[in-house]
Protein backbone atom coordinates (compact mmCIF):
# COMPACT_ATOMS: atom_id res chain seq x y z
CA UNK A 1 0.00 0.00 0.00
CA UNK A 2 1.41 3.16 -1.06
CA UNK A 3 0.81 6.59 1.07
CA UNK A 4 1.32 10.09 1.31
CA UNK A 5 2.61 12.29 3.86
CA UNK A 6 0.93 15.59 2.91
CA UNK A 7 3.45 18.53 3.71
CA UNK A 8 3.56 19.96 7.17
CA UNK A 9 0.87 17.86 7.68
CA UNK A 10 0.79 14.82 9.81
CA UNK A 11 -0.61 10.44 9.04
CA UNK A 12 -0.99 7.86 11.14
CA UNK A 13 0.06 4.54 9.84
CA UNK A 14 -1.27 1.30 12.14
CA UNK A 15 1.56 -1.30 11.62
CA UNK A 16 0.88 -5.26 12.24
CA UNK A 17 4.20 -7.55 13.94
CA UNK A 18 6.30 -8.32 10.91
CA UNK A 19 5.05 -5.59 8.39
CA UNK A 20 8.02 -3.53 6.35
CA UNK A 21 7.81 0.30 6.19
CA UNK A 22 9.76 2.24 3.44
CA UNK A 23 9.79 6.11 3.89
CA UNK A 24 10.96 7.80 0.57
CA UNK A 25 12.40 11.48 1.04
CA UNK A 26 11.33 11.77 -2.71
CA UNK A 27 12.54 15.67 -2.60
CA UNK A 28 15.59 14.57 -0.55
CA UNK A 29 14.69 18.53 1.54
CA UNK A 30 12.10 16.97 4.16
CA UNK A 31 12.44 16.39 7.62
CA UNK A 32 10.07 13.83 9.06
CA UNK A 33 9.00 13.59 12.83
CA UNK A 34 8.36 9.92 13.24
CA UNK A 35 6.64 8.35 16.58
CA UNK A 36 5.35 4.97 17.12
CA UNK A 37 3.14 3.64 19.78
CA UNK A 38 2.70 0.18 20.56
CA UNK A 39 -1.09 -1.34 19.91
CA UNK A 40 -0.42 -4.66 21.21
CA UNK A 41 -2.48 -4.32 24.59
CA UNK A 42 0.51 -2.32 26.59
CA UNK A 43 0.80 1.64 26.04
CA UNK A 44 4.94 2.07 25.80
CA UNK A 45 6.07 3.61 23.08
CA UNK A 46 9.08 4.59 20.74
CA UNK A 47 11.59 6.38 23.25
CA UNK A 48 14.33 8.19 22.10
CA UNK A 49 16.22 8.54 25.46
CA UNK A 50 15.76 4.62 26.14
CA UNK A 51 16.99 4.06 22.46
CA UNK A 52 20.22 6.47 23.16
CA UNK A 53 20.92 4.19 26.36
CA UNK A 54 20.70 1.14 24.36
CA UNK A 55 22.19 1.40 21.42
CA UNK A 56 24.38 3.63 22.90
CA UNK A 57 25.03 6.11 20.70
CA UNK A 58 22.78 9.52 19.30
CA UNK A 59 21.97 8.40 16.03
CA UNK A 60 20.72 5.29 14.71
CA UNK A 61 21.58 3.08 12.00
CA UNK A 62 20.78 -0.23 9.22
CA UNK A 63 20.55 -3.31 11.97
CA UNK A 64 19.71 -0.84 14.77
CA UNK A 65 16.55 -2.47 16.83
CA UNK A 66 14.52 0.70 18.64
CA UNK A 67 13.21 0.03 21.70
CA UNK A 68 9.83 1.64 23.62
CA UNK A 69 10.18 3.35 27.09
CA UNK A 70 9.70 -0.34 28.31
CA UNK A 71 12.60 -2.05 26.40
CA UNK A 72 10.60 -3.52 23.97
CA UNK A 73 11.61 -3.89 20.08
CA UNK A 74 9.25 -1.53 18.29
CA UNK A 75 11.06 -1.16 15.24
CA UNK A 76 14.00 -2.49 13.28
CA UNK A 77 16.11 -0.53 11.18
CA UNK A 78 16.32 -2.75 7.52
CA UNK A 79 17.86 0.29 5.30
CA UNK A 80 18.71 3.47 4.99
CA UNK A 81 20.23 5.15 1.73
CA UNK A 82 19.62 8.55 3.10
CA UNK A 83 22.71 8.67 4.53
CA UNK A 84 21.94 8.66 8.04
CA UNK A 85 22.33 10.59 10.85
CA UNK A 86 18.91 11.06 11.79
CA UNK A 87 18.39 13.42 14.91
CA UNK A 88 16.84 12.58 18.42
CA UNK A 89 18.01 15.45 20.71
CA UNK A 90 15.34 18.00 19.46
CA UNK A 91 11.60 18.68 20.20
CA UNK A 92 8.97 18.18 17.76
CA UNK A 93 7.86 21.82 16.62
CA UNK A 94 4.94 23.06 18.20
CA UNK A 95 2.74 26.27 18.29
CA UNK A 96 4.93 27.26 21.20
CA UNK A 97 8.07 27.49 19.31
CA UNK A 98 6.42 29.17 16.42
CA UNK A 99 5.34 31.86 18.27
CA UNK A 100 8.32 31.97 20.42
CA UNK A 101 10.25 32.34 16.90
CA UNK A 102 8.01 35.48 15.94
CA UNK A 103 6.02 33.05 13.36
CA UNK A 104 2.50 33.91 15.08
CA UNK A 105 0.23 31.67 17.14
CA UNK A 106 -1.42 29.12 14.12
CA UNK A 107 1.99 28.07 12.61
CA UNK A 108 1.31 24.57 11.54
CA UNK A 109 3.37 22.36 13.37
CA UNK A 110 4.71 18.69 13.63
CA UNK A 111 3.43 18.72 18.18
CA UNK A 112 -0.29 19.63 16.58
CA UNK A 113 -0.19 17.19 13.41
CA UNK A 114 0.79 14.29 15.90
CA UNK A 115 -2.29 15.49 18.48
CA UNK A 116 -4.39 15.75 15.37
CA UNK A 117 -3.68 11.94 14.04
CA UNK A 118 -3.84 10.72 17.25
CA UNK A 119 -7.35 11.94 17.85
CA UNK A 120 -8.06 10.30 14.79
CA UNK A 121 -7.14 7.08 16.13
CA UNK A 122 -9.02 7.79 19.38
CA UNK A 123 -5.78 8.60 21.04
CA UNK A 124 -4.05 10.85 23.01
CA UNK A 125 -0.72 11.91 24.77
CA UNK A 126 -0.36 14.48 27.31
CA UNK A 127 3.34 15.60 26.55
CA UNK A 128 4.51 15.19 23.18
CA UNK A 129 6.67 12.71 22.85
CA UNK A 130 10.73 13.20 21.75
CA UNK A 131 10.47 12.50 18.09
CA UNK A 132 12.61 10.31 15.61
CA UNK A 133 13.55 13.05 13.58
CA UNK A 134 13.59 11.11 10.06
CA UNK A 135 15.96 12.88 7.67
CA UNK A 136 16.92 16.06 9.80
CA UNK A 137 20.50 16.36 10.69
CA UNK A 138 21.44 18.30 14.38
CA UNK A 139 25.17 17.12 14.54
CA UNK A 140 26.46 17.30 18.23
CA UNK A 141 30.63 19.05 17.91
CA UNK A 142 32.97 19.25 20.03
CA UNK A 143 31.23 16.33 21.75
CA UNK A 144 28.41 19.17 23.54
CA UNK A 145 27.56 21.78 20.71
CA UNK A 146 24.17 21.15 18.47
CA UNK A 147 24.84 22.38 14.83
CA UNK A 148 21.68 22.62 12.47
CA UNK A 149 21.91 22.24 8.69
CA UNK A 150 19.88 21.28 6.36
CA UNK A 151 18.96 17.64 5.38
CA UNK A 152 21.80 16.52 2.54
CA UNK A 153 19.61 12.88 2.06
CA UNK A 154 19.45 12.65 -1.91
CA UNK A 155 16.18 12.81 -3.41
CA UNK A 156 14.24 10.11 -3.12
CA UNK A 157 16.54 8.37 -0.26
CA UNK A 158 14.35 6.16 1.96
CA UNK A 159 14.32 4.46 5.77
CA UNK A 160 12.58 1.25 5.64
CA UNK A 161 11.82 -0.23 9.09
CA UNK A 162 10.03 -3.42 10.11
CA UNK A 163 7.99 -3.18 13.02
CA UNK A 164 8.79 -5.77 15.73
CA UNK A 165 5.29 -5.28 17.28
CA UNK A 166 1.80 -4.36 16.40
CA UNK A 167 1.98 -0.41 17.01
CA UNK A 168 0.86 2.77 15.34
CA UNK A 169 3.60 4.84 13.17
CA UNK A 170 2.47 8.77 13.10
CA UNK A 171 4.85 11.01 10.97
CA UNK A 172 4.79 14.70 10.35
CA UNK A 173 6.18 16.11 6.99
CA UNK A 174 7.82 18.98 9.65
CA UNK A 175 6.32 22.40 8.65
CA UNK A 176 9.11 24.09 9.44
CA UNK A 177 10.39 27.27 8.09
CA UNK A 178 11.98 28.80 10.97
CA UNK A 179 15.00 26.87 11.55
CA UNK A 180 17.32 25.29 8.62
CA UNK A 181 15.70 22.33 9.32
CA UNK A 182 14.09 21.38 5.81
CA UNK A 183 16.74 21.74 2.68
CA UNK A 184 15.96 23.57 -0.60
CA UNK A 185 14.36 26.90 -0.33
CA UNK A 186 12.88 25.78 3.38
CA UNK A 187 9.20 24.76 2.04
CA UNK A 188 7.68 21.68 3.30
CA UNK A 189 7.13 18.65 0.63
CA UNK A 190 5.26 15.73 0.46
CA UNK A 191 7.23 12.02 2.13
CA UNK A 192 6.07 9.21 0.23
CA UNK A 193 4.98 5.78 2.11
CA UNK A 194 5.28 2.21 1.26
CA UNK A 195 3.62 -0.21 3.75
CA UNK A 196 4.56 -3.93 2.72
CA UNK A 197 2.49 -5.86 5.13
CA UNK A 198 4.02 -9.16 6.54
CA UNK B 1 15.99 25.26 54.86
CA UNK B 2 18.08 21.99 54.34
CA UNK B 3 17.19 18.85 53.51
CA UNK B 4 18.22 15.17 52.12
CA UNK B 5 17.61 13.60 49.27
CA UNK B 6 17.51 9.98 50.76
CA UNK B 7 19.76 6.91 49.04
CA UNK B 8 18.46 5.15 46.25
CA UNK B 9 14.63 7.43 47.34
CA UNK B 10 12.86 10.25 46.17
CA UNK B 11 11.99 13.82 46.89
CA UNK B 12 10.14 16.51 45.62
CA UNK B 13 10.18 20.40 46.88
CA UNK B 14 8.08 23.26 46.30
CA UNK B 15 9.80 26.46 44.81
CA UNK B 16 8.63 30.07 44.30
CA UNK B 17 9.82 31.87 41.79
CA UNK B 18 13.04 33.56 42.71
CA UNK B 19 13.78 30.57 45.73
CA UNK B 20 17.26 29.37 45.28
CA UNK B 21 18.58 25.85 45.73
CA UNK B 22 21.90 24.46 46.46
CA UNK B 23 22.47 20.60 45.15
CA UNK B 24 25.35 19.44 47.22
CA UNK B 25 26.82 15.83 45.81
CA UNK B 26 28.19 15.30 49.77
CA UNK B 27 30.11 12.13 48.61
CA UNK B 28 30.96 13.27 44.89
CA UNK B 29 30.01 9.86 43.72
CA UNK B 30 26.08 10.01 43.57
CA UNK B 31 23.97 10.95 40.35
CA UNK B 32 20.28 12.80 40.92
CA UNK B 33 17.58 12.47 38.32
CA UNK B 34 15.93 15.88 38.50
CA UNK B 35 12.78 16.80 37.26
CA UNK B 36 10.61 20.10 37.30
CA UNK B 37 7.05 20.87 36.79
CA UNK B 38 5.75 23.97 36.66
CA UNK B 39 3.34 25.12 39.29
CA UNK B 40 1.67 28.41 38.45
CA UNK B 41 -1.27 26.93 37.12
CA UNK B 42 0.52 25.93 33.55
CA UNK B 43 1.43 22.05 33.35
CA UNK B 44 4.60 22.31 31.85
CA UNK B 45 7.38 20.55 32.57
CA UNK B 46 11.15 20.85 32.57
CA UNK B 47 12.23 19.26 28.85
CA UNK B 48 15.73 18.02 27.81
CA UNK B 49 14.55 18.33 24.13
CA UNK B 50 13.39 21.70 24.30
CA UNK B 51 16.56 22.69 26.45
CA UNK B 52 18.95 21.20 24.02
CA UNK B 53 17.31 23.59 21.14
CA UNK B 54 17.36 26.12 22.60
CA UNK B 55 20.78 26.27 24.13
CA UNK B 56 22.29 23.98 21.29
CA UNK B 57 24.27 21.99 23.37
CA UNK B 58 24.12 18.47 24.72
CA UNK B 59 24.81 19.37 27.93
CA UNK B 60 23.77 22.73 30.31
CA UNK B 61 26.39 24.98 31.93
CA UNK B 62 25.94 28.26 34.83
CA UNK B 63 24.06 31.21 33.39
CA UNK B 64 22.30 28.68 31.29
CA UNK B 65 18.63 28.95 31.68
CA UNK B 66 16.52 25.65 31.50
CA UNK B 67 13.10 25.73 29.78
CA UNK B 68 9.85 24.26 29.45
CA UNK B 69 8.25 22.23 27.08
CA UNK B 70 6.38 25.61 26.24
CA UNK B 71 9.65 27.49 26.44
CA UNK B 72 8.84 29.02 29.79
CA UNK B 73 12.37 29.28 31.68
CA UNK B 74 11.87 27.38 34.79
CA UNK B 75 15.24 27.22 36.02
CA UNK B 76 18.86 29.09 35.77
CA UNK B 77 22.00 27.61 36.38
CA UNK B 78 23.33 30.19 39.21
CA UNK B 79 26.65 28.00 39.61
CA UNK B 80 28.54 24.85 39.24
CA UNK B 81 31.52 23.26 41.26
CA UNK B 82 31.15 19.77 40.02
CA UNK B 83 32.75 19.99 36.81
CA UNK B 84 29.53 20.21 34.85
CA UNK B 85 28.75 17.51 32.08
CA UNK B 86 25.88 16.27 33.86
CA UNK B 87 23.66 14.11 31.34
CA UNK B 88 20.90 15.00 29.27
CA UNK B 89 20.43 11.55 26.90
CA UNK B 90 19.88 8.85 28.93
CA UNK B 91 16.48 7.45 30.48
CA UNK B 92 15.61 7.36 34.03
CA UNK B 93 16.08 4.04 35.62
CA UNK B 94 13.20 2.10 35.66
CA UNK B 95 11.75 -1.53 36.80
CA UNK B 96 11.95 -2.60 33.24
CA UNK B 97 15.45 -1.45 33.32
CA UNK B 98 16.59 -3.18 36.08
CA UNK B 99 14.43 -6.80 34.61
CA UNK B 100 15.96 -6.62 31.53
CA UNK B 101 19.41 -6.24 33.15
CA UNK B 102 19.01 -9.39 35.50
CA UNK B 103 18.30 -7.62 38.66
CA UNK B 104 15.08 -8.76 39.22
CA UNK B 105 11.53 -6.95 39.66
CA UNK B 106 11.60 -4.92 42.35
CA UNK B 107 14.82 -3.04 42.02
CA UNK B 108 14.18 0.57 43.44
CA UNK B 109 14.51 3.40 40.52
CA UNK B 110 14.38 6.90 39.77
CA UNK B 111 10.85 6.55 37.80
CA UNK B 112 9.27 4.98 40.52
CA UNK B 113 10.46 7.36 43.23
CA UNK B 114 9.30 9.91 41.14
CA UNK B 115 5.96 8.62 40.41
CA UNK B 116 5.72 7.72 44.23
CA UNK B 117 7.41 11.85 44.89
CA UNK B 118 4.52 12.89 42.65
CA UNK B 119 1.38 11.39 44.48
CA UNK B 120 2.48 12.72 47.24
CA UNK B 121 1.55 15.96 46.22
CA UNK B 122 -1.42 14.75 44.23
CA UNK B 123 0.07 14.45 40.91
CA UNK B 124 0.79 12.03 38.34
CA UNK B 125 2.28 11.72 34.57
CA UNK B 126 1.61 9.04 32.13
CA UNK B 127 5.22 8.58 30.67
CA UNK B 128 8.42 9.52 32.76
CA UNK B 129 9.99 12.49 31.60
CA UNK B 130 13.38 12.19 30.72
CA UNK B 131 15.20 13.62 33.24
CA UNK B 132 18.33 15.81 34.06
CA UNK B 133 20.69 13.89 35.23
CA UNK B 134 22.97 15.78 37.92
CA UNK B 135 26.19 14.28 38.12
CA UNK B 136 26.03 11.35 35.67
CA UNK B 137 28.55 11.64 33.06
CA UNK B 138 27.45 9.82 29.44
CA UNK B 139 29.54 12.01 26.84
CA UNK B 140 29.34 11.70 23.55
CA UNK B 141 32.26 10.57 21.61
CA UNK B 142 33.11 11.06 18.00
CA UNK B 143 29.89 13.11 17.40
CA UNK B 144 27.91 10.05 18.21
CA UNK B 145 28.92 7.37 20.39
CA UNK B 146 27.93 7.85 24.60
CA UNK B 147 29.93 6.36 26.95
CA UNK B 148 29.50 5.70 30.93
CA UNK B 149 31.73 6.98 33.07
CA UNK B 150 31.30 7.22 36.92
CA UNK B 151 30.64 10.98 38.20
CA UNK B 152 34.20 13.17 38.40
CA UNK B 153 32.61 15.58 40.76
CA UNK B 154 34.55 16.44 43.96
CA UNK B 155 33.38 15.57 47.40
CA UNK B 156 31.22 18.15 48.19
CA UNK B 157 30.85 19.49 44.62
CA UNK B 158 27.36 21.18 44.18
CA UNK B 159 24.66 22.67 41.17
CA UNK B 160 23.08 25.67 42.64
CA UNK B 161 20.05 26.85 40.53
CA UNK B 162 16.72 29.63 40.62
CA UNK B 163 13.41 29.42 39.77
CA UNK B 164 12.58 31.19 37.11
CA UNK B 165 8.70 30.29 37.99
CA UNK B 166 6.68 28.67 40.74
CA UNK B 167 7.49 24.29 40.01
CA UNK B 168 7.66 21.34 41.98
CA UNK B 169 11.22 19.87 41.78
CA UNK B 170 11.37 16.06 42.25
CA UNK B 171 15.19 14.38 42.87
CA UNK B 172 16.23 11.16 43.06
CA UNK B 173 19.10 9.91 44.39
CA UNK B 174 19.73 6.91 41.71
CA UNK B 175 19.82 3.41 43.17
CA UNK B 176 21.94 2.24 39.58
CA UNK B 177 24.30 -0.68 40.57
CA UNK B 178 24.17 -1.91 37.22
CA UNK B 179 25.79 0.66 34.77
CA UNK B 180 28.97 2.35 36.35
CA UNK B 181 25.93 5.67 36.61
CA UNK B 182 27.36 6.15 40.23
CA UNK B 183 30.41 6.26 41.35
CA UNK B 184 32.66 5.64 44.42
CA UNK B 185 31.63 1.14 45.19
CA UNK B 186 28.67 1.71 43.34
CA UNK B 187 26.40 2.13 46.49
CA UNK B 188 23.77 4.78 46.57
CA UNK B 189 24.05 7.73 48.88
CA UNK B 190 22.46 10.50 50.44
CA UNK B 191 22.23 13.93 48.46
CA UNK B 192 21.71 17.10 50.60
CA UNK B 193 19.81 20.41 49.45
CA UNK B 194 19.88 24.10 50.92
CA UNK B 195 16.66 25.87 49.50
CA UNK B 196 17.42 29.67 50.64
CA UNK B 197 13.46 31.24 49.87
CA UNK B 198 13.13 34.04 47.69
Amino acid sequence: MKATVPAARGYALGMTKGDRLRITNTTGTQVLDTWAFATDGQDDLLSMEHCREVLQKITFDTGDILVTNLYRPILEILDDTSGGGHDTLIAACSAAMYARSGAGNDHPNCAANLATALAGEGRSCAVTPAPWNLFMLAPVRDGRTIDYIRPTCPPGGYVEVKAMMDCLMVFSACPDDVYPTNGGDGSPCDVHLEHISA
